[in-house]
């Protein structure tokens, strides 16, 4: 039997998902793209439906740097981007040009648990450096470094996936150094950089580059769609050129011509500025309305940072508490969040859990954490 | 320097080049796809910019799989359909999921070259089955099983990329009675058994699955256009619960899903059906001509087989001719070819070379076998 499901999504009714990492229904910009689609479909100009050049098309990767350059504050070379079909591809791709089975790749504990399985695919080995409020512990990183030689450290620098954490600029230099001398290629996933409120996170990883032991992941998954699976890879020439050469390239051709050539006319028009605008206003009043009701409405030993960015919420509950075994009492309650156990690379981390306030109107949120409140004060 | 690239293509004026294996521009069916695209973002439904179902979009799999059931002259279900961003997509997915380096995989001798590369990405042995006219040698094969174990077999049954060749139907049984024997996999890349000219060839390889040792590769890059890199596995859903679980296809969702839901419409209208009819009645004519320029005006020690589907001409010199050699003389001559050792995965095939008749018109192909005569004729 075929289920006819469109999306990945599949909520029972009723139920207020806060595991969820993704936008709204409402906050995906189908007009945007229909008069994008127009605008680029009617240029009497076929190229986008050929193969593709193979680090993405060129006029593409220009409109891409530009925007970029403005909102990183730092000049984004279009020679520098190679377009992929979203960060996972993106990260599937490394992994299979830079790793073999058994290789050992670094990770932040926690870490965002969608890569964990696409290490687990290719076989790799996974340690875990644990992280403060500063971000990864460069001390514990440095201790791990004298143990294991790892091909690359796969992080989240920015409003961290789940913890919601930025790297400090102190920490984002001294890191860099780190794998020039300990030779490990940083794979820095930036994809929440631009979603930022009030204040600005540190300039992205790949901006503290050197020698070219950064590669930066970026994706349109959190700016514009996810459904569109468009997004890049940030890094020297000489980096990007092993995905420019490899044999999925050169037989397919660049990874996904016909959207991000519509995407183009997406960030040419303006569009992609206005509607970061607004995802950035709507988040912002999100975070705000969850942080406040966990603050008003949580146990005073539930505690979490208040995130200025990204989608997440990361609540720590007293050591006693076991999230994964709460579950079935949320879920009776209608109420789900990702328990912190499937963020961890060691099985630890059981008395955390990830709220995500991408997803729901501020009246669910309310609810969502009303719900966990009554789960919890019995 | 950044070269504004869009195309893979970079032809220098003047130049035929008959190595270049994808249709021409004016084969790009970009009013199609305006309209597909604006009939599909009109409908208010967001849900094609959303993380996509892991399988693809229930409704695109439902219209493809009447669409495969139409033209392959045997049910397809959709359960037995995985949306892919493309058939080479599709090869690296296999690679990732079902080989580690070092395992052993089973190619036809000749084989398509870009294949060859995946394969070198994912740092697998590659051993080279011969063909003869009806396709790859079973008796060869056999002797080879005996030798190796492989993880599988990879195929193109029909139309066969480069020889133009086509697997005979009692080839087709035994070589799935042998799939089941010697526990391997056929990765069948059947992208061309749509593009077929008077008469037809046997049912796909799938359609000769008993117990889901085999796996179809198909694309709309041959049917529709290659920029949209979208195609489709198609096998048991016992196997394809592989890809559906991965690690990439859980953190990204499904692997093209805004693109699908326009070719959606493009099936949905008939467009797709027309279009292919206009392929087919092109490349009938292109096959024809370029067949019959090369009786007319190539030596007679050059001999072919006229193909009556696919993209491909497959030219056999006499065994002291090296094509490769032959290359500098051609191309002052304006005039590119693909030297057939190009797709040997043992460094043979030295007197062989592919032309295709999918990119240029008549003219073009009447001409390149002119300027080959020239050369092969002082």
């Amino acid at each position: 039997m075929l289920s006819i499901q469109t999306t990945q999504l599949n909520i029972p009714t009723g139920m207020i998902d806060l595991g969820i990492g993704q936008p709204s229904p409402s906050l995906l910009p189908l007009d945007i793209l229909r008069q994008a689609a127009d605008h680029r479909l009617s240029q009497a100009d076929p190229s986008l439906l050929a193969y593709g050049a193979e680090p993405g098309d060129g006029y593409f990767r220009l409109a891409l740097a530009e925007f970029l350059s403005r909102h990183y504050g730092a000049a984004v070379s279009a020679d520098h981007l190679f377009v992929t079909a979203g960060a996972s591809q993106g990260l599937d791709l490394v992994c299979t040009l830079y790793t073999q089975p058994g290789d050992t790749v670094f990770v932040e504990e926690p870490s965002y648990f969608l890569a964990l399985r696409i290490f687990a695919d290719h076989h790799l080995k996974v340690v875990g450096i644990p992280m403060d409020g500063d971000g990864l512990s460069i001390e514990a990183l440095e201790a791990k470094l004298v143990e294991h030689r790892p091909v690359f450290l796969y992080t989240v620098p920015v409003f961290h996936n789940p913890s919601g954490l930025t790297l400090s600029a102190a920490r984002r230099n001294r890191l860099v150094e780190l794998s020039e001398q300990y030779d490990f290629l940083i794979v820095a996933d930036e994809v929440y950089q631009l979603l930022t409120h009030n204040s600005a996170p540190p300039p992205p990883l790949i901006s503290f580059d050197r020698l070219g032991t950064v590669l930066s992941l970026g994706s349109f998954s959190k700016i514009l769609a996810p459904g569109l699976r468009l997004g890049w890879l940030q890094g020297r020439p000489a980096l990007l050129d092993r995905f420019i050469n490899s044999g999925l390239l050169d037989s397919g051709g660049g990874l996904n011509p016909f959207t991000s050539a519509i995407v183009r006319s997406v960030i040419e028009s303006g569009w992609q500025e206005k509607h970061l605008n607004q995802l950035n206003r709507v988040y912002q009043q999100r975070a705000a309305a969850l942080s406040s009701a966990a603050r008003r409405l949580l146990p005073e030993n539930v505690s979490f940072v208040e995130p200025y960015g990204g989608f997440f919420l990361w609540l720590q509950f007293p050591e006693a508490v076991d999230v994964e075994r709460l579950l079935p009492d949320l879920r009776q309650r209608n109420l789900n969040v990702q328990p912190g156990v499937k963020f961890s690379s060691r099985n630890g981390l059981r008395n955390y859990a990830r709220l995500c306030f991408a997803y729901y109107d501020i009246e669910d949120l309310e609810e969502g954490v009303a719900r966990l409140a009554g789960a919890l004060t019995p």
